[in-house]
């Protein structure tokens, strides 16, 4: 007979590890499932937000996430990447590009990535300047100045964080006028605050790190100089394979119950993938534990049926 | 003109402390106040679920996080206890044994505290045989006899770690059978257990140290010979100082939104006060960041008006 897993978890970022610790402390027959370990952090300069470490080297965080979870001798690691999940009865079938593995619960915390610019000098200079989060990054650019892409309430918010950060801010919005939240744009009023309308970001100019953008401003090209390109225009969660099995929200993300439980009896979300309105690691790391633990309680549930 | 705070974090756990960190990297104009900091793990042998750290000591855990906030310079520490929490009009007045302090927003993080029995000779004989945690005195009573009150988790979870240290272990259950999870009740099996249904603690007898318990069972007195007695009947949150400003649930836990602010706009909670379902240690560092984040959000939504 084939193997039945107690739990699947599919993402090896911080929600996937935490979720995995839990489950090898609760003996759970389990596996998590990835191409890889340690998560978007890994690819960090610095991290001092995440309680317990002032600060600490984004790979090195990384790091110790995987090697906590490789410290429970009941965890089996499948290196792979999820290509489809579906439901059939009351066990969850998990195909990979190596095989198909079947499981009473699944937790999904496959993340999201940044929504990118995609112009030329973007990807060579992602944290080098580069960056897709002012709440991570933003006291990098102390007194130094930056160029916000993007107008609604997330590059809003940057826009008002950085200001009392950063020697000059500039705010970059796609159209004519600005439709995030009126309040939002109250606070933005400031004479270190240069909001440029119906402009994009042609191309990120830079040796070592960035020192401009060029941009298309009503047709005409300008170059601003600057030392930080704060990229906000919108998240992508990953949830191509699960698709034909559950309902997202208008954002594409998934929602749950105070357990992690989505809709779906037996599938949990963790991290990134869920409608949380903080992205924040130690928020990730909460989800993963209270995922596993509400599987397991589930798994517990069903065992009285 | 009196000094006005953006916002006050009362509670010097993870909870608490996690919101400081993030509002000192928000730059906002706050402070923590608490009689002591580091939160109850302090109290705790060793920590091996807070992720990045496989296995710490409770007491270097604490300390860490206590140096991660101290790191930030726009730090103010209030050492004192809350004893009354208002609202006037929009403002929050937080009075403390030494002074009445103003602010826009509330964190409230106070933890909770091991409920009591209530039974005459506890409060007597409290740190003398009579414990609410076996993970920080259970080895006091090596090879000695103990009783555990509580088949909940979190007294089936102590009589397992009391079995391999104590002579003997009785379980006192209130109710006719386990209620608490199969596994731990499987891990339970041992010679040198006696579980002992549908029974009460009557009260605690001892002279200078405890001596025995007596117990009501199914009705009949009985005398239990033990040298320890200890207490898992559950949790009490800690909210005496806001009892006038605020509604609780069933259980005298607070509910909060998705970004932990209570049904009282600007006054947020996070951890062990907070209706989570799981109080764990990275539960609490999550609702403290979310708590943070959201006060700065709302302070922003408030401008407006």
């Amino acid at each position: 007979m084939d193997k039945i897993y107690d739990l699947l978890i599919v993402g090896g970022g911080l929600a996937g590890i935490a979720a995995a610790i839990y489950a090898a402390r609760k003996e759970m027959k389990f596996a998590i499932i990835s191409p890889e370990f340690g998560g978007e952090i890994a690819n960090t300069t610095y991290v001092e937000n995440y309680p317990g470490f002032a600060s600490i080297d984004g790979k090195e965080l990384a790091q110790k996430y995987v090697d906590h979870m490789k410290s429970f001798e009941n965890l089996e690691i499948i290196e792979d990447a999820v290509t489809e999940v579906k439901k059939e009865g009351n066990l969850f079938w998990v195909t990979t590009y190596g095989g198909t593995f079947k499981s009473k619960t699944v937790i999904w915390a496959t993340g999201s990535k940044y929504k990118s610019l995609n112009v030329p000098g973007e990807e060579e200079l992602k944290s080098r300047g580069v960056t897709y989060c002012s709440t991570c990054d933003g006291p990098l650019f102390k007194n130094k100045t930056v160029v916000v892409v993007g107008a609604g309430n997330s590059g809003l918010t940057s826009a008002i964080y950085m200001k009392d950060i950063a020697k000059h801010v500039y705010l970059l919005n796609k159209n004519p006028t600005i439709k995030g939240d009126p309040v939002l744009v109250d606070r933005l009023k400031d004479p270190k605050v240069t909001i440029i309308n119906s402009s994009r970001v042609k191309r990120i100019i830079g040796e070592k790190k960035v020192e401009s953008v060029a941009i298309d401003n009503n047709g005409n090209e300008e170059l601003l100089h600057v030392d930080g390109v704060i990229v906000n225009v919108g998240y992508l969660p990953i949830t191509e394979p699960i698709k034909g099995m559950i309902e997202f929200d208008s954002f594409g993300y998934l929602s749950t119950d105070n357990k992690q439980m989505t809709k779906v009896p037996g599938f949990f979300a963790a991290g990134d993938v869920v409608n949380n309105p903080y992205k924040q690691l130690v928020v990730s790391a909460s989800d993963g534990c209270v995922a596993a633990l509400g599987a397991y309680d589930y798994l517990i549930s069903q065992k009285h049926h």
